[in-house]
């Protein structure tokens, strides 16, 4: 089913429930990576653009021009991106293109942005199928693409000290670490996401430096829900409504 | 100045304030891998025993037989464990053996061990120097010993399917992870040890497994100080007061 929502940054979002409706990773990873003035900006996998969408909003908000890209293999998603950015008058600030991540690299150029952000599918190829469609399946298994086939593509794609944003599962973790780190890629700062205080993490959210020096800052874990069992006040601020 | 300490568990331990005395990081990892019967443990870098010590007496609780050996090159801190084990009557159990990590595998023998636990020097070699004896420094210091050669080290002592307990800065999580994966150990579980709630942690405990299938459990943050600035009930009941 077609719906239009809004995001909290003002922007209107496109989203197909028969496809793939973006969740709170999205929304931490548009966050966790901090903007430059002249960024060149691409989202490798990109499904509905939430995370252009979301990101063009902060550029906005710092005053910070910055272009952003959005690559997305399944057709239906990226016309749902591609209406999102119509709808808010974006054409001139995030371009959506059809197409593979693993041929991202060929067909963009090598070092030719500053950020790469990838909210990438989390299930191994196959593991934990069920009955859904083939859109959703692809969104959420490493069917079309694999994480090493994901690093090594968003590594080739930045430009020297370029930066590369990520959020996984954290049974990935030293995938990706060793991963990047193959790719010239350092892992220089991540944060475990964990539902909540005492509990272990769901989610984890890294961000490499393309020709960084091995030095790890590991960030104080991030709370989503309180005892309370409502946001915590630092998602509330991450999703703009405190 | 030379004292006896009483650990927990009921046993004495001697301590040279001019050395190195134990603290947080070698009781947290003395309780990290859990004991299985029959293990043959390797301590690299013992220093005064501590961490054989605590699980030996791990050991003796769960009614486990282990038998600990523990490598130390500096010998004034040797012989601090030595007459700890003598003291305590644990010379069937524990032996302290002086000398060099980098030449372990080669003493002791390959996959001779089923589980190997080291809490290494801290600081890149030469960082932070002050003025400090050099037993201290060296303990502190990747002076006399990397993290790479320890961890090579002691990959090669493990036998197949043998565990690898370590504890570090977080800054060294990424290094650590790769080095591990270069030795066939492959990290599968791994705490951050946080000094207080919603801060970043100071500390990480991991477990690797050698030959182990890539899948990394991340646990809860381990929360040392509560809001009273006392220790947590975990962190008491991991030191046996509770």
């Amino acid at each position: 089913m077609l719906r239009v929502d809004s995001l909290e940054n003002g922007y209107d979002i496109c989203q197909d429930t028969d496809l793939f409706c973006f969740g709170i990773d999205a929304v931490l990873l548009a966050h966790y990576c901090p903007l430059k003035a002249g960024d060149a900006v691409m989202d490798l996998g990109t499904g509905n653009g939430v995370i252009p969408l979301i990101m063009k909003g902060v550029a906005r908000d710092a005053g910070i021009r910055a272009h952003f890209t959005g690559l997305e293999i399944q057709p239906a998603s990226a016309e749902l991106a591609k209406r999102s950015v119509a709808m808010n008058g974006l054409d001139a600030d995030i371009d959506i293109e059809v197409g593979d991540i693993k041929e991202a690299a060929a067909r963009f150029g090598a070092a030719s942005f500053s950020l790469v952000t990838c909210n990438p599918p989390y299930m191994a190829g196959g593991a934990g199928l069920v009955n859904e469609s083939f859109e959703r399946m692809a969104a959420r298994h490493e069917v079309l693409v694999t994480l090493d086939e994901v690093i090594s593509q968003g590594a080739a794609l930045l430009k020297e000290r370029g930066r590369f944003g990520m959020i996984h599962r954290p049974h990935r973790l030293a995938d990706i670490i060793v991963a990047m780190r193959a790719a010239r890629c350092e892992v220089k700062r991540m944060r475990l996401v964990c539902p909540k205080a005492g509990k272990a993490p769901t989610m984890v959210l890294v961000e490499a430096v393309k020709g960084g020096r091995p030095y790890l800052t590991v960030e104080p874990p991030l709370i989503v829900y309180g005892e309370d069992g409502q946001y915590t006040e630092e998602v509330l601020r991450i999703y703009g409504k405190i």
